[in-house]
């Protein structure tokens, strides 16, 4: 994975990405004690990033490609489906029989083909293999896959090109972090294209394996007991691919509260006109509450998804941070 | 008021919006039973497409001109106030002492200085007149300047663009309409890019003084008991300059409930991620729930602006439209 690759990429969704230009608002620059910019990814189609990836690794597959596979109850479904329905391909998700009914509903209506399985009885691994084989499908990993690291950098791309043109050549880039696809694709993206802006991976309490992974310089895992309502980054590790990449470019993490990822939900809402979902909101979070640990520099913000049920944001409304 | 004077606005915006390119759901699309496409100009500066009048009006005035005055406790104080400090141009927005706290901080927020009248006591206008000649201040009104027209009708240009990228040809254009300053605007500016594209006002219960006005063919107000949560467009009757280029463009209004307006709020948080006030969701509300006034073509629904307090936010995402 490297600069070419992303820059392919985004060769490849130019026509087929909704923009989402730099939001701010001079309150949450008051909160924040400096200047903050906000790339709102929750307004990508499917509600998040993840588009982004799935239809670099979609559209890179061979032509004659039958179509694809993936498992995922979040938002790397909703992309992987949405793609494959735009680029013609089939696409099979396989999901726990008992995921929420809206997630259900959400990836079939993107166009994709869902398999539920049994958690407790059944493997999805030998289910999804069974398929792929039967079929001729192409699994899709949600991180640890080059081109899906590589759409996902295009972020990096245009808030490289829209830092410049605000005339930003000193930043911290704050990134929700979960398998760190995103994460280590921005910051490729960045490390070539705009130097002055570092990224700092942001995550809840509970998931901070990222920030441990840096800081001890060894993959790290979370604690099986661990719970936080971040549900779209709450994965057991940094990827075999991403972390090498995260060594290299980017750090130390931040790590914020579930609470403070609410109340950075409500000041987006009431400020930035835009409802992410608490996973999406860590690194705006972080700008708002945590800048004891930055620098002096402006921050630019990733909200990475706005896939929230009503009752999260009731909550993050309801919050008092 | 005509297409040149809207083009000739759209230049001098020209690197001073933000984008705010057309969202899309296929749960909004299967609830409409059409594609629905949706503006987001709550994504704007300041959080309304207000903004744009004002800078169209304030950067047409003459040089040397010493500052801008304006009454408004609303969208329009805070798009003058943004505008005017971008600009190096003194405000005074002259506000009702008991205007919300929150929106007086907000206009101060963006830079204006906020005079606070008694209006069981005094007259604004009077305030106003004593200030603007004391300082030699311009007045700008909300609807009712052709610069301002022309301003708000450079959404109807991008709209004309972004419709046709998306090749469609024909559709209805829903517009919330308070005064008509930007019905007026998108509608000149379609008819003169598009004349595929239809504008219709859309208006709450009981501030529906267009709908009317337009079907008898002449201005008319609302009653003086009328109450509705659509603060943003509560306007006693349609404006001296907006009514004739409605009249001549646009029609016939559409009219919503404050429930179904509180519903479209919900289904824009859930499924575009974005956050309307209740004037501003409006014509979404039509698109949603009002098809059998709408032909078989798609629609483009504008959300107008996003300014809503949090507790107008909980009763949107409680309301079970």
């Amino acid at each position: 994975m490297n600069i070419e690759m992303i820059e392919a990429a985004a060769g490849r969704l130019a026509g087929h990405l909704r923009p989402t230009p730099l939001l701010r608002s001079p309150f949450l620059d008051e909160i924040a004690g400096r200047p903050v910019f906000v790339k709102p990814e929750c307004l990508q189609h499917t509600g998040s990033f993840k588009f982004r990836g799935a239809w670099s690794a979609l559209s890179a597959l061979p032509p004659g490609t039958a179509g694809v596979i993936a498992y995922s109850s979040g938002n790397h479904a909703q992309g992987v489906a949405l793609a494959a329905k735009m680029l013609g391909l089939a696409a099979v998700i396989v999901m726990p029989a008992d995921a929420p009914a809206l997630k259900i509903a959400n990836t079939r209506a993107f166009g994709a083909e869902v398999v539920l399985y049994d958690r407790h009885a059944e493997s999805r691994e030998e289910i999804g293999d069974a398929i792929a084989a039967a079929r001729g499908l192409v699994l899709v990993k949600p991180y640890d896959d080059p081109q899906v690291i590589a759409g996902q950098g295009t972020i990096g791309l245009e808030i490289a090109a829209e830092a410049a043109a605000l005339g930003v050549s000193g930043a911290e880039v704050l990134v929700p972090c979960g398998g760190g696809g995103m994460t280590a694709g921005i910051a490729t993206a960045l490390a070539a294209r705009a130097p002055g802006l570092r990224v700092r991976p942001c995550e809840p309490e509970g998931f901070d394996d990222t920030a441990r992974s840096l800081a001890s310089g060894a993959r790290l895992g979370n604690a099986p007991e661990a719970r936080s309502i971040c549900d779209a980054i709450v994965t057991p590790m940094p990827g075999a691919l991403t972390f090498p990449i995260l060594k290299s470019h980017c750090g130390p993490g931040l790590v914020v509260s579930d609470a403070e990822a609410l109340a950075a939900m409500r000041h987006a809402m009431l400020r930035l006109k835009i409802t992410p979902e608490p996973g999406g909101a860590v690194a705006l979070a972080a700008a708002l509450f945590r800048g004891e640990a930055l620098g002096d520099a402006p921050v630019i913000a990733v909200v990475s998804g706005g896939n929230a049920d009503p009752e999260t944001l009731l909550a993050a409304l309801s919050s008092a941070g």
